[in-house]
């Protein structure tokens, strides 16, 4: 198999495994279907427009009839997984919030009063936390099934000091992601991710700038929910040691994603590789987000094919990431919230493909003159 | 008062009015409240996010309660007015479909099965067709109410070889507009605009050509529904000649639309004007829309604060249009439609910001620290 530009050998990859599920999932992972592409062209131009006159919603419409194989494709129950952890890393200064806001920022998901909870109402989607790896005690929520409890440990290590987790726990954490969808397949149509934690632009940070080759993390390095300007430089410093003591290889996704990584991170990596396996669609939130992207797009380049980019981060580096992935968001508001905003902002726009592909008429049906109009 | 950006002396234009409704609602448009716009963006930094983390979204937010004097700005009853009418300047061979689908189009509309209806279906949005000046007879669709008929006449005159239309017609279209939204301001809580006539992307690059003080009209005409690109060379020719047969002041508006316009760009440019009389947003759709955004820019300021553009259409005197209205799209889609589809899919973002305001909670309220979020 050849290099990727993203410098994945994606054929090694299975080898290392030391994981059934996540070994038989990117052994299931199938392309899109371009047959079914081809038959949603073929369709969307007999509808009465002038050709290709919806633009983007029409490439949207095709790449969800690709992802389901389906030109009528369902995508009426959705669900945002929204994973939460907390990052070692702050140890560093590298944000001016403590760790303690996740956790009271889950309480607040909880109690429905944050950014998605006021977003996912507008698109209809359910909401679902699951406490990856918070730095505190959410038993209480757990209990009665408030929040999903697959919390791996309580935050990742400082990987300015070595690496952020085991290899183990990184494995650990894909395979969560694949679990959810695995338990929502049945009845989810389209998945959204989310996440929440302090702290978590930095390994998004290292983990742009390791799988991009490049070797200064400075141009996608941000402000994050609030850094100072002038702190700026600091954050960049601190990751880019962080990447020159950890060394991870970056053929390797896993070891990427153990040392540089976060456990949230790699869960949103594994949600995508699930929603893959089933040929769902994914909507891909912002930075942080999109980092679980580029681990999964490595361990599997066919999932790429499944996911949809809701929206183009304020971060500088969500850029690079958009184009190691490939995929030009489909909205750019200068949002920079996470917890799966984006996604469920841009949710309307999947009805709204799937509306024109079960709600238009052909030129023929309703007697209109394709004269001038139709290819 | 100062000469504007576009040329207006908006001072001068009230005394040229022969008509009342015309004149008092210009008279009675305020701006915005900057009071409110102030409130909503204090209001917005007590939520739980980082500052201003969800961009353009609350952006949006604010500039809702500036128009309508609300933090809980209402946006269930929303309402696209769809303005159909024909064009004399296609006999000029400036596109390539005839009038007669101008008709079959509205018949599609009432039929829903057209993209306006399948998008504003996901908008939960209303649709009125109006008859603004379709060729040719539609009686069987105003009788029983399944159009608005508001005929002017079966189409504007070639403005190749003569204006478009009186004056007085010029000031009906106005007026039709401002009506249409009379009777609806008491039960819509936000207007979207939309069109549908062969041939009327020549007005509109004709309206921007004139407004933005260009001489060549070249970079601001587009393929429309699918001009061939070597016969666009042709559509400039005419519209240039037109506009130097024509010669409309653009110091006023009313001659523009009258000498070079069309029905339903007037028609739209008055739902705009009777929208911001009421406060009420107005989200216009694309190219056609703009133009006639212009158009009521042009005669009132102040109405430009009542104005959401939905999106940056693919054709490309677009760009200057949102220039001149000093106006950012909310989407970027590439799409080149009308008919209301791109105000209908940029409807979902306006209850996005209006659940934000109803919907989040506070820092205090959810007992979420702000150490290092809030400003």
């Amino acid at each position: 198999m050849s290099q990727r530009k993203d410098g994945t050998d994606s054929g090694k990859i299975g080898e290392r495994f030391d994981s059934a599920v996540l070994e038989d999932t990117l052994a299931e992972i199938e392309p899109a279907s371009l047959q079914m592409r081809e038959e949603a062209t073929g369709y969307i131009r007999t509808l009465t427009m002038p050709d290709w006159a919806l633009g983007r919603l029409l490439d949207l419409a095709v790449d969800l009839a690709g992802m389901t194989r389906s030109l009528r494709f369902p995508v009426a129950n959705k669900e945002v997984l929204l994973l939460a952890g907390d990052h070692g890393i702050v140890a560093e200064g590298v944000c001016p919030q403590s760790s303690e806001i996740t956790a009271q920022m889950v309480r607040n998901f909880v109690s429905g009063g944050a950014g998605i909870n006021a977003l996912a109402a507008v698109a209809h989607a359910k909401v679902t936390v699951v406490d990856m790896g918070v730095a505190a005690d959410l038993h209480d929520l757990a209990f009665p099934g408030k929040i999903v409890d697959c919390k791996i440990a309580p935050g990742t290590k400082n990987f300015a000091k070595g690496p952020a987790m085991s290899r183990a726990e990184a494995i650990r954490a894909l395979e969560i992601g694949i679990a959810l969808v695995e338990q929502r397949a049945a009845t989810t149509d389209v998945f959204g991710t989310g996440e929440m934690g302090i702290g978590n632009t930095s390994p998004s940070s290292a983990i742009v700038t390791v799988l991009s080759g490049a070797s200064d993390p400075s141009a996608y390095v941000g402000r994050g929910a609030g850094l100072p300007t002038e702190r700026l430089k600091h954050k960049a410093e601190v990751i880019r040691k962080a990447i020159e003591l950890n060394h991870p290889d970056r053929t390797d996704a896993l070891d990427v994603l153990a040392k540089i990584g976060g456990f949230e991170i790699g869960g949103i990596a594994g949600v995508i590789l699930g929603a893959a396996r089933h040929h769902k669609p994914v909507v891909v939130d912002g930075f942080i987000s999109s980092a679980g992207a580029l681990i999964a797009g490595a361990l599997s380049p066919a999932s790429r094919d499944y996911m949809i980019l809701a929206h183009g981060s304020a971060e500088p580096g969500h850029a690079m990431m958009a184009q190691l992935l490939n995929k030009q968001p489909l909205l750019n508001l200068g949002m920079c919230l996470g917890e799966g905003t984006g996604a469920a902002l841009a949710m309307p726009l999947l009805d709204a493909a799937a509306s024109v592909m079960t709600g238009m008429a052909t030129f023929t049906s309703a007697k209109v003159s394709d004269k001038g109009i139709r290819r």
